[in-house]
């Protein structure tokens, strides 16, 4: 579907990713129903003009963005949905949506996880539970963090769908002054890249908990960029550069960044805290905790070798401590 | 050349790589002669067993390692010589050294710079100069920090050579406790990627100081490994995978860490210091500032789009200003 300007759309998802798109589409030609599963919030950003609980500097412009808590009227009248909560919330937050309401619309998923128990990349997922054609489904992947985003700071990213005209109308949605964006076709691999790099991520915080250097990190990340090659091309064969922006360059500033929640985690686990306390400690969601479930499932019937995936499997499901995995691993890299 | 146990070793150059390189070989059955210009530095370690300028943790072995100042009794009666001086500064500390001095000898390159002026690599330089076959020189690369290695942090080199063996047993020399070796044959890709990162980070100090953030960092980085493919792909055609930590494992540790003498140069020419007050300020050689004129010139005869490159050149040699020259270079990243 070419979507035409002005756009409607529907953000689903209240988090500070979801307030980064609303910024971006608000400095372009778009509407936005805006739905949270907060009222509290929602309320706050009708009266302020602000999310309280995200990236509160950013400044909601109220003729464009209408705030909302049901789901279906949020998805009414609606060109494009951005699916912008953590994968382990998707299911939920599309309570009461059946596949006739996606009819018609783009789908655009700005989740950077899989959906826990069905190891299913979210497009997927939308495709197969909504019925929603490839060719009107896209992700956003780049390097991106909402915080930056917030700042207006210089940032790229990249819209991957199967349908060509689906990913440039959705790229044209979201340039804008300080956001360059390219489409592109590679969905899976994006998608798949995407999952990965919160798990590595995850390792390059448990490894710096463990006292390890930048050295070390450099080598990790490196091995890491061969080991989402192997599992991308074995899951979807097909030449792609995978030093581009949205697949080494999301790696990057997801595993070297003090905003990476990824990253965090790891960190509090190679620091000895258990899962419950890191996960209490932080109050956020690392998308990887259940990512390397999905992938590690996934990969039992392709068997790529994936050391680094297998580490912070064995870390977070297997009990196994991270000074022992990282020992083991340690003696792999190269 | 197989390179026997116990192995008799010059290092040339009193800095904090040849400090750090110096504490690894201590580990194995090597003996040193290590020679420094200063003779301040060096009478300070035959006294107190510690470099006083340079990583001034490391202890210095007095039965393994021998201080001297004379390039000529340094290089007397040792197997391997190990360079490790900036580029620019090579020619000097080589004043009275001839062809005949090398005769028999490896010689490992530990420089990640060009030889200004003459616009070569030190192997070549070195092949060149001094008659020594390629068979018999190697290149020390990898994501290595000195000051990690200062640590004892788990480490990684990569050892690059035309001669297998050579590679092997200059990898055997170089694997301790804390570091791994791998010895592999692409000279030329490994030696002019180390070269560009130098360049890279240089690039992503600039736009630090300029007040671009991460995000812009990651896409930087990522087109940049893209640009370093195109250009040793230019002069150097032959499968490699630049994922490998001695190519971008090599380029994150600069890029990305407070370590780095061309990323801390960088940043202060985006704050609006003037070269020669950045120099000042730093009291150190960034390799970058030659490299870039060297690759740009070699570049002249290839014409390799090299937008990155040509942004720092601009910026160094050609009075451009830093906010032009990265608003230009933001409009062709993706």
């Amino acid at each position: 579907m070419k979507v035409s300007q002005p756009t409607r759309l529907t953000m689903v998802g209240g988090g500070s990713w979801a307030t980064a798109l609303v910024k971006i589409l608000s400095e372009n030609n778009v509407t936005i129903k805006w739905w949270m599963r907060s009222k509290t919030d929602a309320d706050h950003i009708k009266k302020y003009n602000h999310n309280r609980s995200y990236l509160s500097d950013v400044q909601i412009n109220p003729r464009r963005v209408k705030v909302c808590t049901k789901i279906r009227d949020a998805f009414r009248d609606s060109d494009v949905i951005i699916l912008a909560v953590p994968a382990a919330f998707i299911s939920d937050a599309l309570h009461g949506i059946q596949p006739q309401h996606f009819a018609g619309k783009t789908v655009v998923s700005a989740i950077k996880g899989m959906i826990p128990g069905a190891n299913q990349l979210v497009t997927d997922w939308v495709s197969e539970q909504y019925g929603v054609p490839a060719g009107q489904i896209a992700v956003i992947a780049g390097p991106c963090h909402a915080e930056e985003v917030a700042l207006e700071k210089q940032s790229y990213l990249t819209i991957a769908s199967q349908g060509v005209d689906c990913a440039s109308s959705v790229a044209d949605l979201l340039r804008c002054r300080f956001v360059q964006t390219t489409p592109v076709d590679d969905i899976y691999g994006i998608e798949y890249s995407a999952v990965m790099k919160n798990i590595i991520a995850l390792a390059c915080g448990i490894t710096h908990g463990l006292g390890y250097g930048d050295n070390f990190q450099a080598v990790l990340v490196s091995n890491a960029m061969q080991e989402i090659r192997r599992f991308v091309d074995a899951l979807h064969a097909k030449h792609r550069d995978l030093s581009g922006s949205a697949y080494l360059g999301d790696l990057l500033v997801t595993a070297y960044s003090p905003f990476s929640r990824n990253r965090t985690f790891g960190n509090l686990i190679g620091r000895g805290y258990t899962i419950q306390s890191a996960q209490a400690e932080m109050n956020m969601i690392a998308e990887g905790y259940y990512a390397v479930k999905s992938i590690h499932a996934i990969n039992e019937q392709f068997s790529v070798q994936m050391p680094i995936v297998d580490a912070v499997y064995n870390i977070l499901y297997e009990k196994a401590t991270p000074t022992t995995e990282m020992n083991t691993l340690k003696r792999v890299l190269l």
